[in-house]
C-alpha cells in the first residue's frame, strides 16, 4: 500500500469536539490563507499546489515539527517540509530510529521500547531488557541496512485508545505514554513498517529506502524519564543521512570534536573532575584551576573597564529572598532548585545572584547621580538538573557565573547596553571565537505586564540596531523576567556556543521595589541589566578546552615553560632557570630519560616553550628554547626570552611568534 | 543565718549509691591528699588547713567550677577558690545575676526565670513576660544596689524533687531545668537570699554585699534553649566586679571596644552586612571587597612561597564524602551541616574542605618523589550554627576558609610544621597582631586509635620546641582528626582572637585510605597536615576591622586616594589626577562642600591620602598632599606622590611616613 494513498484516506479527528471557526494559516513569504475550518497540513500544501501537496513529509506549525496529517485548528505559521527542506533530515533520523527499534526486535524479541526520537545530530532509542556490545551493534546495524533495502512503506494508522492498549500489551513503557496521550486528549497513532508497527505521532519519510545513509555510534545508560529514580535503560545513538557523503563528512567532523572532547582532555591534563560524589559539581585540579585564574583575572580587567564594583553574596539563602524576586516560583516550584527545610526554614542554593545583587542596591538610598551602580560577582550558583543531562565542565550543577548587574537610569539602557556589547566582542576576540547575536523575546513562563515587555523588547533591538550589530531572533527563548540578547561563539571547527548574554529587566526593579531619587526628587525604578561576559567560568573553561583542543595559548597554559636539563649534571642550571621564570608557570623535566623522549613528551603536552639546557648554556649563561611548533633555536639571552614571555603573556596572543 | 553554718550543717548525699572506695584529689602545689570516702571540696579545703576551709568559696574540680559543697567522688584535680582567686569575680558575678532576678521580681512579680549564669565578661539573666527599656534598666540597677546593701545572706538548701517541683509550680523554665537535673541522677539544691529563691547548682558568695560593684549593660532577645523554634526570651545583661576601680576600667574597656565593634564600622564604612534571608552569612558591599580582595592576593603570595597549588571544590556534595572522612558522624549527627535529602540522595554543604581535598589527592597515583603535595584553596564552608550565637563577621555560618592541605611523608612532618608556623607569624607581624600559640590535644570526640593520636602530639611538640617556640597547652581542645597548634593574636586592645591552625591528622588518611608509593615500592600513609593562614576570611576581617578601627593600612583602606578640588573650576585637573592614579582605589570628591567640611569628611571616614588640587596645582602640574595625621605638604610632583604610594602599598605599611 503506497503510504500517500494512506494519509489521504485517514480521517483526520480531534479528541475535543470544541466548535470550529475560521483558520488563517500563514506562510513563510508573508501571505496568508484562511480556510473556513480547521485544515491538516497536508491540504494546505494541495491548496497551494498540487506539487507541493505530493512532495509535503512533515509540517512546522509554529515551531513544532508535525505530520501532513496535523490538523491546525487555529491561527498559526506553517512551513511545509519537503524532501529539499532543511528539516527533511529530522523526518529521515526519526524513521531512522524506527528502523533501529525493528531491528532490534528482530534480534532480541522480548525487548521494551522506550522513546527514540531525531535530535540535532542523529536519533537514538531507549531499550530495557536488552545488554548491547559493540559486535551487537555491529550486527543490528546490518540488519538496519537490510530493512533499508527492503524499503518497506511507513504507514500511518489512527487507532482507538482500546485497541491501541492490546497492540501495546507486552510494552510497557509505551503504556505508560498511551496513557499520557490519552489524558491529553490527543488522537493516538501508530506508524507501520513491515512487520514492525510503533506508537508515534509522526511525521516519518514514505518508506524505510529513503535513509540513504546510517551508522549506529554509541551504547549509553539512561533513565527512563531522565529520571534516576526510574529503571536504567540502554540508548543506543546513531545518525542517518540523505545521502552517504554527508555521513562520511558528519563522521569526520564528530572523530575531530571527540579528539577536542574537554572531558578527555581535562583529564589528560589534569585539568578537572566531576567525581560522583558531587554530581555535576567541578573539582578543580591545579592545572585546571590556573586557567580558571586567568579567567577570573581577565574578566576582572573588563570589568574595572566597564565601572564593576566586585562583591560576594552567599550560596546559602532562605526562600525569603527569592519568593520576592520572582526565583522562587521558576526555579524552586519547578524542582530546579536545591532548597529544603531545616529547623523551621526554608533553606536553597542560590540559581542566579540577581536577588542578592537587588538587596544590596536596596541597602543603601540611591541617587540618580549615583546610577549607574554596578555590581560584578563570580556567584557560585546551583540548579538540580536532571543527572541525565550532565556532561562535564558544559552541563553542570553548580557553576561560577561572571555575573554583573548594572542599575541604570532609563535614559542609560542603551549606552549601558552598547558598552557591554562591544567589550564581549573585544574579549570573544581575544580568544579567536566568532561572535554571533540572538535576541531572545518573552517566553511563556513570563512574570511582569505586557507593556513592560514591550519597552525592553524595543530598548534592546534600538540598542542593537544603533550599534549596527547583525542578530537573529529567537521568539519566546527570553529570560523569564525579561528578554536577552544571546551572545553565541562559534569555535575553532564551527559549533556554536550559548555563552554570554546581556538581559533587560524591568519586571524585578518593580516586584522588589527598588528605587532612586531623581533630579525631581521623587522616587524612580531603576532598570537592571543582568549580564554575563564569559558566562560560566565552567562552560567557557569547556569550550576553550574543545576550541584550542588543549593546545592553549600561552597566557592560559597551565604548564607555560618546562625547563629540560640535558643531563643530570645540567639540574642545576635547570632549577636556577626555573627560579629565574618563577613567575611564570614552569616545571622542570628531572626525569630519567633521553632529551628525545622528555622533547616529545613536551609536545604531546601542549606545553608552550620548552627551554633545552646542557653544559654549553650552563658555561654561557644562555638557554636554547624549543616552542610548540618544533622550531628550536640555540644561545638565546635569558632577557630576550622574558621579555617575549612577558609580551605574549600580556597580549594574550593566540600565536607565538617567538621563533621563526 | 549564717551561710558558712548552713553550708555546714547541709549534709551533702548524692542520688547514687555508687560504692564508695579511695579517692585521690591533686592539688596545684603537686601534692596528693587521699581521702578513704568521696569528699566535698570544703572538706579538703579543711584539711589542708583550717583558714582555707573557712575562705574556701568554691572549687574547680578539674575544670568546673562547683560549689564548696560539691562531692569528689574519683580521683580529681582540684584547686581552692577563695576571695583572693582569678575566678571568685565568676563567683560573685552568678550571685549578681540572681540579684538581678531578685530586683526583676520584686518590679514585675509575674516574670518567669530563664537561666542566669556568669559569663567572661560579666552576667545575664534570661526572663519571660517581660518587657523592658532602658528606664526599666535603670529602676532595676538601683533596685540591685538596694538588695546589695540589704546584704542577704546566700543559702544553700538541698530539696527532695517533690518539694523543688512544689516551690517551682510558677516557673514553667525552672521546671523543666527540674526534670533534667532528676534525670541526669543529680542533687536539687537551691539559692536563697532574703525573699529570693532560685533553683541553684552554685557556688556563690556569702552574701549580696559581698558584690563590691555592678552595672546592667545592655537588653536582648535570646532564644530559650538558644533554639529559634523556642519562645523568645528577654535576657539582660550586667557585670560586676569586687571593686568600683576594677568595673570603672572595664567600662572604659567596654566603650573602646565598642568605638572598635566591626558591625558598626562595617556599617558605617559600607563594608558588609548580613541581612535577614541569610543569617550568618556575610553579603561583602564593594567596600568591604575590596579589603579582602586584598587579603586573598596575600594568602595566594604566602601558598605560594610554601609551595601551594590552588585547587577549587564545590560546596555541594553527597553524604558518601563525609562518611568515608568521619565528618558525617561528626557535623551532620549534630545538626551542624546544612544538609537534606533531594530526589533520594542525602545532600550537605561542605562544614571543611578536608575530604575533598583529600579526594583530589586520590584521583592519581602519588609517589613518595611528589611529597610534599600541597593543595589550597578558599574554600566556602557552611556549618549550621545556633542563631543565637552569630554575630556579623566573627561568629557566622558561611566561612571562607584560607583552607590549605599538605601530604607528607613521616619524615617530612617536622620542616613542614616549622615553615608553615614562620611564614603565619611573619603574617601577622604585617597587621602588627602578636602571635600566642596554643597546643590543643586530643578531645572527648576523637576518632582514630590512640597510638595515632600520640604519634600526632609527640610531632607536634617536637615541631614547636626545634622552633624554640613558646606555647600553652588546651587539653581537650583539639579537632576530632588531630591534635592541632591554635595561632592567636593579640589585637590592639589586648583582646586575643583564635585565627590560624596548624594542625596534623594521621586519623583521616586511614580512614580514607590514601597512599603514596615509597622509594621501597611499596605503599605508605601519607600525613596530612590542614592549616589555614589567616583562618576563616570572613573572621579575619572581622579582627581586622576592629584591630585597626576601620582607619586601615594603606594596602587594605577601601578608599585610598581622595582627591579635593578646591572649586568646581578644578574638576577638570581632579579627574585627571584621579585617571593617573586609577591603579589605586581613588575618588573625588566633587560635592558642593567647602574644601574645610570635604577635608573634615575625609579624615572621618579614614581615607589614607587626599590630594587637593585648585588652580595653583593644575597650572604647575603638581598636587598639595594631606595625611591621615593631618600633615599637608604643597607642590608635590605627582610621580613623587605615586612612588611614595607603590611602596607603602607594597611593604603593607602600617604607619605612613611621607609627610613629616
Amino acid at each position: 500500500m503506497e503510504s500517500r494513498a494512506v494519509k489521504k484516506s485517514t480521517p483526520v479527528t480531534t479528541m475535543s469536539q470544541q466548535e470550529q471557526s475560521a483558520v488563517v494559516v500563514s506562510l513563510p513569504d508573508g501571505s496568508n490563507r484562511e480556510f473556513d475550518n480547521p485544515v491538516s497540513v497536508e491540504n494546505v500544501a494541495y491548496d497551494i499546489g498540487p506539487g507541493l501537496g505530493e512532495d509535503c513529509v512533515a509540517g512546522i506549525v509554529d515551531s513544532d515539527l508535525v505530520a501532513p496529517e496535523y490538523r491546525i485548528e487555529s491561527d498559526a505559521n506553517l512551513r511545509i517540509v519537503t524532501p529539499d527542506s532543511d528539516e527533511y533530515v529530522r523526518v529521515l533520523r526519526h524513521s531512522a530510529a524506527h528502523v533501529l527499534a525493528q531491528a532490534v526486535l528482530r534480534q532480541f524479541p522480548n525487548a521494551k521500547l522506550a522513546i527514540g526520537p531525531p535530535t540535532d545530530e542523529g536519533f537514538y532509542y531507549d531499550f530495557d531488557g536488552v545488554e548491547l556490545d559493540s559486535d551487537d551493534l555491529a550486527e543490528i546495524e546490518d540488519e538496519m541496512r537490510k530493512i533499508v533495502a527492503e524499503d518497506y512503506d511507513i504507514v500511518r494508522e489512527e487507532v482507538p485508545p482500546e485497541e491501541a492498549r492490546e497492540r501495546l500489551a507486552d510494552q510497557p513503557y509505551k503504556l505508560e505514554l498511551l496513557s499520557e496521550i490519552e489524558e491529553a486528549g490527543e488522537s493516538v497513532t501508530f506508524y507501520r513498517q513491515g512487520e514492525f508497527e510503533d506508537l508515534c505521532a509522526g511525521p516519518h519519510v514514505a518508506s524505510t529506502g529513503k535513509i540513504g545513509a546510517l551508522s549506529l555510534l554509541e551504547i549509553a545508560g539512561a533513565y527512563w524519564r531522565g529520571d534516576e529514580d526510574e529503571a536504567m535503560l540502554t540508548r543506543v545513538y546513531g545518525t542517518a543521512f540523505d545521502r552517504e557523503s554527508e555521513l562520511e563528512a558528519f563522521l569526520e567532523r564528530k572523530e575531530e570534536a571527540e579528539k577536542r572532547d574537554h572531558r578527555k582532555i581535562g583529564s589528560a591534563m589534569e585539568l578537572f573532575s566531576v567525581p560522583d560524589h558531587s554530581p555535576g559539581c567541578v573539582h578543580f585540579h591545579p592545572n585546571g584551576m590556573a586557567i580558571r585564574r586567568e579567567l577570573e583575572e581577565f574578566v576582572r580587567e573588563k570589568n574595572r573597564e566597564l565601572g564593576y564594583e566586585e562583591v560576594k553574596t552567599p550560596e546559602l539563602n532562605r526562600a525569603e529572598l527569592w519568593k520576592k524576586s520572582g526565583h522562587y516560583e521558576h526555579f524552586k516550584e519547578e524542582g530546579e532548585m536545591f532548597a529544603w527545610e531545616q529547623n523551621g526554614h526554608e533553606y536553597g542554593l542560590k540559581p542566579m545572584n540577581c536577588a542578592n545583587h537587588a538587596y544590596l542596591y536596596d541597602h543603601d538610598r540611591r541617587s540618580y547621580r549615583d546610577l549607574p551602580l554596578r555590581f560584578s560577582e563570580f556567584g557560585m550558583c546551583y540548579r538540580n538538573e536532571q543527572s541525565g543531562e550532565l556532561s562535564g565542565m558544559l552541563r553542570v550543577r553548580g557553576f561560577t557565573q561572571d555575573d554583573g548587574h548594572a542599575f541604570v537610569r532609563p535614559d542609560q539602557i542603551r549606552d549601558e547596553i552598547a558598552r557591554t556589547l562591544a567589550v564581549i566582542r573585544e574579549m570573544y576576540a581575544v580568544f579567536g571565537l566568532d561572535v554571533l547575536l540572538k535576541l531572545e523575546t518573552k517566553p511563556d513562563d513570563a512574570i511582569g505586564d505586557d507593556a513592560l515587555w514591550e519597552r525592553a523588547h524595543d530598548a534592546l533591538r534600538n540598542a542593537l540596531s544603533d550599534e549596527e550589530l547583525e542578530y537573529e531572533v529567537a521568539e519566546g527563548e527570553g529570560a523569564f523576567y525579561g528578554p536577552k540578547i544571546a551572545i553565541n561563539a562559534e569555535d575553532a571547527i564551527g559549533r556554536e556556543w550559548t555563552i554570554g548574554t546581556v538581559q533587560l529587566d524591568f519586571v524585578q526593579p518593580e516586584r522588589i521595589g527598588i528605587s532612586y531619587v531623581g533630579e525631581d526628587n521623587e522616587e524612580h525604578r531603576p532598570v537592571m541589566i543582568h549580564r554575563a561576559l564569559l558566562g560560566s567560568l565552567e562552560r567557557f573553561m569547556g569550550v576553550c578546552i574543545e576550541h584550542f583542543a588543549g593546545d592553549f595559548p600561552l597566557w592560559l597554559a597551565p604548564e607555560q615553560v618546562r625547563v629540560l636539563p640535558i643531563t643530570d649534571d645540567d639540574a642545576g642550571y635547570a632549577a636556577e632557570i626555573a627560579e629565574e621564570f618563577g613567575d611564570f608557570r614552569v616545571e622542570v623535566d628531572n626525569r630519567d630519560w633521553t632529551l628525545g623522549k622528555k622533547i616529545r613528551a613536551g609536545h604531546d603536552e601542549n606545553v608552550p616553550y620548552m627551554v633545552i639546557v646542557g653544559s654549553d648554556e650552563a658555561e654561557s649563561g644562555t638557554i636554547s628554547v624549543r616552542d610548540r611548533n618544533e622550531r628550536q633555536q640555540g644561545d638565546i639571552e635569558r632577557s630576550t626570552f622574558r621579555a617575549h614571555l612577558e609580551a605574549e603573556y600580556e597580549e594574550k596572543r593566540r600565536k607565538a611568534d617567538f621563533l621563526d
